[in-house]
């Protein structure tokens, strides 16, 4: 069976994701076939099949969760009058320099005003917010859009991580008090966990980003790191506190109990990215490609006949009878193509498929199949008779495997330091830093250059679930800590 | 229950469909908020909650439908490059009039090429395609995309039947051969059928349409159209084969089994547009507001509580009772809010939700419940025992039963004319008239326009099931028939 190949076929990766992790992802993302960055615009990507078929369940995931919490969604149009845009002005100075600009349309020429390509959509939906909601009874007001957006990103970009065109699920909030604001908040990050952690194995954790790293127009921004090993991290979907700074501008008001007329209190919070999609094929694949979770697979099982001549028939309508056998219940194909097992091995190894069911002549003639688990490799010889059962096992347990083996505790990756060489020497390390900040305002942003420039990794803010409190002065300037921050490197 | 109010309320639809159809579909629109006008964008337009929900489920059988007939979703882009544009002749000349152009982007001003906001993807993904295929082994080669497109229309907007942004699905395949191309377009109207009748209950005819009305870039172009009563049509999604037309610019070239590098066939079709579910309600909807087919509706089955002083509780847990029988395979919600009954019966049924139950504590004594079916309005008691089998029967029932009712059958909306004043006639009173033609080919354009001016109807094409061959001259010119045409008002 396919032992003529020792060599790496044609699908195999040929560099490992430990001695390059970029070279690696280029080769997942090529050979795997997810995405293709020959489109010709500067920065825009077509995801190729596999990879649309596994966002578009990991969307579904969301706005199911999301409308189980009582969110609905809206369709929004996805060009915005640049007059809305200026009502805000923090969001406004934030983001005008990565609009793209409708200016011409048709025969016609020139459009009167020019109409931005939404980068996110607070100005274009608080518009109609303001036009909806009228009194206390249509508060909480929680819905949501799944939509792309554009940003002219000066960075390099990456297929999922960063690109021009990116797909997301947006939602917006509006509250009677500050308080059920800040509630819509701690059930975002919930809602961050359930699909990060438990759909997708990516271990985050949650930090109240610096003054100067929040979103634009925002009170707090809390938002989600992903630990992707050795230290680095990688933003993830980040819930904000608006408070009343888009409500005042854009006039979303409601007529309270006591018939006064008050201000919205806001949120808004993106909870699905093309960039979770990344960074999960990032985070657990291996060297042999994508290691999917059973769930977010675009197959699930597949069935690969080893045949050999004379008795073809007989071993494929054994295939066809297990593929029916599980047809109803899982994604399930048959690979009755003309390649050889050893390829189709390495193909579907490469394309992340969780079980693999195996069956030959041999294995007929013993009343067995042979099953092999994507994610650890393990090969199991089974009889026939215990086939279902163990799938059904196999399937219960598979992407609880990846999590334990995968899921990274945040503790072990942080090392508490009290100077700056030994801040230096813990990000080299590939270590998170804990210390002591002056604080995570405006006025600490000195520091903060500081941290970059001589430490090299960034401040990431203020842990969420938990303070520590240990740290007697700033680590950087010495001065009585504020807080307690963390500083890592990111991708 | 609610017999204090006779007159209309607040949130009922005030205007005859019959009477004024233009103002009935407006007031559905804003009284069930299904979309909103008041976006600042001409002919941009929102869809609201419940509209959302329902086209998400028309897209998802849709796409579901698309992919058990192998085809598989990309994500495209949305911005296409002019030189792209530009490669195929005619289609350029027909979309130019349409695109909205983004010239500018972030602080560092004029982009070096125009870039279209995508009217239709043919000319982002035949790049690809010509990438990506290789040999007659990727053939036939079958994606689709579900993305938005938009059009810089003169014409009047109207929400769902035409916006300058519209949301949609659109397939794109490639084959060996002109016979393959030509089963896919058959493939696709089978399709059709069964997403618009079997699943959106609205009667259609296809139409292989004149050379004057055909896709810019097409060979042919068959298009669907609805028949929306009193002789009046309304185009739905069409399939054009596009031989290689797009495929010689494009270079979508594969290497046959005999060792040469030859063109593709290819096709394109639009199976789903925001356009389907505007055709829905317009013609499923009566005068108390929508009527949707069962899959269809956001919530399926409201169960209204009729509470009385002292006793209340009772009637609650009765009512969650109900809720949990059916919350596992149903949408079910309970209306527990301040409203009164009346209102509550009237806001359900302008949002069209197929089947009401009514629960209150004189219904409770004799053991029994109130079941009302939206579509037609029937109300039965049923003993408490039978509920979930009548429930049943009803669900299985509902979207048939809406078909029986509404699908018209062509031939009856059909008058055969022999002469131009007969036509006139048939058209003013309500018909679709059927009659001899010169042809479709472009020799026959002015006896088309003649059509429109005098007649006051359009040339709707070729029917494609069936041609009947009893016309010996052409309605208009009196040469000899070429073929036998359709003539219709539409929308």
């Amino acid at each position: 069976m396919a032992n003529k190949k020792k060599e790496v076929p044609l699908t195999g990766i040929t560099v490992s994701k430990e001695e390059d992790f970029s070279a690696w992802y280029t080769e997942l993302i090529n050979k795997a076939e997810l995405a293709d960055i020959r489109y010709n615009i500067k920065g825009f990507v077509v995801y190729r099949e596999w990879a649309t078929l596994t966002i578009r369940k990991m969307y579904k995931k969301t706005e199911d969760l999301l409308e189980k919490k009582d969110h609905l969604p809206l369709t929004m149009p996805s060009l915005i009058p640049e007059s809305n845009f200026y009502l805000e002005a923090q969001h406004v100075k934030g983001f005008a320099p990565e609009v793209f600009w409708v200016t011409e349309a048709g025969s016609s020429g020139k459009l009167p005003e020019r109409l931005a390509l939404r980068p996110t959509s607070e100005t274009a939906l608080y518009k109609m917010y303001s036009l909806w909601i009228r009194s206390y009874k249509d508060l909480p007001f929680k819905r949501y859009l799944s939509c792309q957006v554009w940003r002219y990103e000066g960075k390099m970009t990456r297929p999922f991580f960063r690109g021009r065109e990116f797909h997301w699920i947006e939602s917006h909030n509006v509250f009677a008090t500050m308080e059920g604001a800040m509630e819509q908040v701690k059930e975002d990050m919930e809602t961050t966990y359930q699909i990060l952690q438990d759909e997708c194995c990516i271990p985050i954790i949650f930090f109240q980003r610096p003054e100067w790293d929040k979103f634009a127009g925002a009170v707090h921004t809390y938002a989600a790191d992903a630990l992707m090993g050795s230290g680095k991290v990688l933003q993830l979907p980040s819930t904000h506190l608006l408070g009343q700074n888009f409500a005042k501008p854009f006039d979303v008001k409601f007529v309270d109990k006591d018939g006064e007329e008050k201000y919205g209190y806001q949120t808004c919070y993106g909870p699905a990215q093309s960039r979770n999609y990344g960074a999960m094929i990032a985070y657990l694949g291996d060297d042999k490609g994508l290691v999917l979770p059973f769930d977010l697979a675009p197959i699930q099982i597949i069935i690969i006949p080893i045949i050999y001549k004379g008795k073809e028939k007989r071993v494929l309508d054994k295939a066809n009878e297990i593929y029916n056998l599980f047809k109803d219940k899982y994604i399930v194909k048959i690979d009755d193509s003309d390649e050889s097992v050893g390829n189709k091995y390495y193909y579907w190894e490469l394309k992340g498929v969780p079980i693999r069911i195996e069956i030959g002549p041999k294995d007929m003639e013993k009343q067995h199949v042979v099953i092999v688990k994507r994610h650890d490799g393990l090969r199991f010889t089974i009889k026939e008779d215990f086939l279902e059962e163990k799938i059904e096992e196999i399937v219960q347990n598979y992407t609880k495997e990846i999590k334990e083996k995968s899921l990274i505790d945040f503790e072990s990756q942080v090392e508490c330091v009290y100077e700056k060489d030994a801040a230096v020497e813990a990000i080299n390390n590939g270590k998170i830093v804990c210390c002591g900040f002056c604080s995570i305002n405006m006025d600490a942003y000195h520091c903060a250059e500081i941290v970059e420039k001589d430490i090299g990794g960034f401040v990431r803010g203020k842990r969420v679930d938990y303070e520590k409190h240990e740290f007697a002065t700033c680590l950087i300037c010495g001065k009585p800590a504020g807080c307690t921050v963390y500083i890592a490197k990111s991708y």
